[in-house]
Formats: structure tokens, C-alpha cells, sequence
């Protein structure tokens, strides 16, 4: 399996529908780290242009790996080493590039039903189980911005549940995801 | 679908297997009112017996119902609705029963694997589309003390992604035993 997921901070949308750079939840580092360590993730990329959130999340990372994290928490340490801090889904893209000797698929994940290049969860387990180079995307805040959804190959089906609420945050969306992608 | 949430904050296991009464997190809150929403959960109740914690969760859960949050998300509001902060398991387990006529079956759930009363996602599934009233337990930080344990009908497997890696937040896999047992 050569799965690689990122979690977008910019370019996503606000309440407004007003395209910004949402802050790092550093939770979220944590929950994401683990959830690829759990699923056999390759790297999980932390991405926003912003540098004071980059330094943020480098530095939560920093001390899991090797700070007073890392002998406090053997587990979490092992987690934390796939987190990737990164300015872009671009530069996310070139290091998987340079790590496989390939592009990666893109598969982005939304809220909203998609008219075209939707995937299914069945297809997209068969896609990863193949071993075809994925990069799993998701955005945070109110969800990724319209260019960046046109640059992916696919588009994941949203999550159902039972009620057709679909206002999840994207720790638990990303969980589901992974478990019903990579999940044994 | 009559299923139940609990979110137990005591008694459950510290790092070094001390019985704690652990911190609310006011994320979960949000997260796991979010996914009993998504997965038609009738009520999630926040277990605490500590009454500046039980603060804690019901002023969130009332700036959310009540306060300006619930005029700014409709949805968040919506979903906290779902929350009912309550002293202990016992109580949960008799609101439960006097809602419904009928104690609710009892399914713990655990990191570790367990030799009796262990359940199949599967099975823990028919029985609830069964009509069923049932309780789902989730224990926080180093997972449900021994004996409340032992108070359980069932325990539910272990989640188990690709690699044997057992260190998920709570927050993450209630989404996927969720989404598992009540997902279409």
C-alpha cells in the first residue's frame, strides 16, 4: 500500500465562502498521525503557506519525536514521525514524487456529492489495494477550495451516516475514510 | 435504530493503571454530537461525576443550544442537542431505561482484545438494527476501568487497521465503531 494523506489548511473556505488559511488544531495532528500510523500511511502531510503555522506544527511534532514527548509517549512518537509539515499541495505532491519515482492519484474528499469524477469507497479501496500512489486530501474549515478540487484525479463519495447530516469534523471524517479505505 | 452513546470520563485508567476521573475535552463534545447525529444515536451522554467538569461540558453544550452559538450553526446546534451531561453509568443506564421501557444492553468497548463477552462489529450490528435499545460505552484517556467493565454485556472487538498500531483518540474511534455499526 503506498497511501499518503494531507490535510489542507490553504487554500479552504470559510462560513462565508471567502477562501483563507485556517488554523492549525493541533489536536488534529495527533488524530491524523495516529489514524496513519493505524492504516499503514506512508507520510501524512501538514499543509499551509503560513510560516508561523508552520513553526507551530513543527514544533508540536519536534517534541513528540524527539522532545520530552517522545520518552513520555513511545506510541505517540512513532505516530508523530509521519507528520510532514509542507508549504503546499504542490511541494506535498513532488516529495511523494520523488519518494515512489511516481505521480501520485489524487483523490479529494468533500462534504457535498460530486457530479463528475466521483469514486466510490469500493473503487478506491481497489485503487490503493492495487498499489497505484495515492494522495488523500482533505480540507479543513469549510472545506477545499474550488481549483484545488479541479486539480484532483477523483472525488471521494461523501460520508453517509443515517440521517444525511453531513457536518463532521475533518479528525472523524478522516477516520471513517481510512477505515473504510485501508481498514481490514 | 435505538442506540445510546456514553463518553466515560470516570472511572477510567491513567498512564500508570491509576482509576481516574479524567478531563472533559470539549472537542469530543463537538465530535461525538456530531457523529450521533450523523448516525441517528438518540442521546450522547458525557459521564462525570465532578461537578466543575459537569459545568464545563453544559456550558458548552448550552452556548451551542442555547447561547450565541446557536444562532450562529444551526448544525452545531442540532447536534449538542444530543448532549446529556450526566454523574455516572448507572444514571445514564436509568435515563436510558425510562425512556424506553427497557434497559439498554450494555457494549463496552476496548483497545485490547478480550477473551469474554468479545463481540463481532457484525453481530454488535444485527443486534442493533434488531431494535435493540443499546448502550455504546467509550472510555477516555487510558481506557474503562476493570469493573465497569465487568458490568458490560458485551465488549466489542478492537479496532484493527493494517498494522496492529492500538492508539486511537477516543474522538476517532467512536467514528469508526459508529460508522461500522450504524453505517450504510
Amino acid at each position: 500500500m503506498r497511501l499518503y494523506v494531507g490535510l489542507v489548511h490553504y487554500p479552504v473556505y470559510n462560513k462565508n465562502a471567502q477562501v483563507i488559511a485556517s488554523a492549525i488544531t493541533t489536536l488534529d495532528l495527533h488524530d491524523l498521525a495516529r489514524l496513519s500510523k493505524t492504516y499503514g500511511v506512508k507520510q501524512c502531510y501538514v499543509i499551509t503557506p503560513l510560516v508561523d503555522q508552520q513553526s507551530l506544527a513543527e514544533r508540536v511534532r519536534r517534541h513528540w519525536t524527539e522532545g520530552y514527548g517522545a520518552d513520555y509517549n513511545q506510541d505517540r512518537k512513532e505516530a508523530m514521525e509521519l507528520i510532514c509539515v509542507i508549504e503546499s499541495l504542490t511541494r506535498a505532491v513532488t516529495s511523494i514524487k520523488e519518494r515512489e519515482s511516481e505521480s501520485p492519484l489524487l483523490i479529494a474528499t468533500d462534504a457535498s456529492k460530486q457530479k463528475d469524477r466521483s469514486l466510490s469507497y469500493g473503487a478506491a479501496r481497489k485503487i490503493i489495494e492495487g498499489g497505484r500512489v495515492v494522495l488523500l486530501v482533505f480540507g479543513t474549515a469549510w472545506g477545499l477550495e474550488k481549483k484545488v478540487m479541479g486539480t484532483a484525479d477523483y472525488i471521494l463519495e461523501p460520508i453517509c451516516g443515517r440521517t444525511g447530516y453531513r457536518h463532521l469534523s475533518v479528525r472523524t471524517a478522516a477516520a471513517i475514510v481510512l477505515d473504510r479505505l485501508a481498514g481490514r
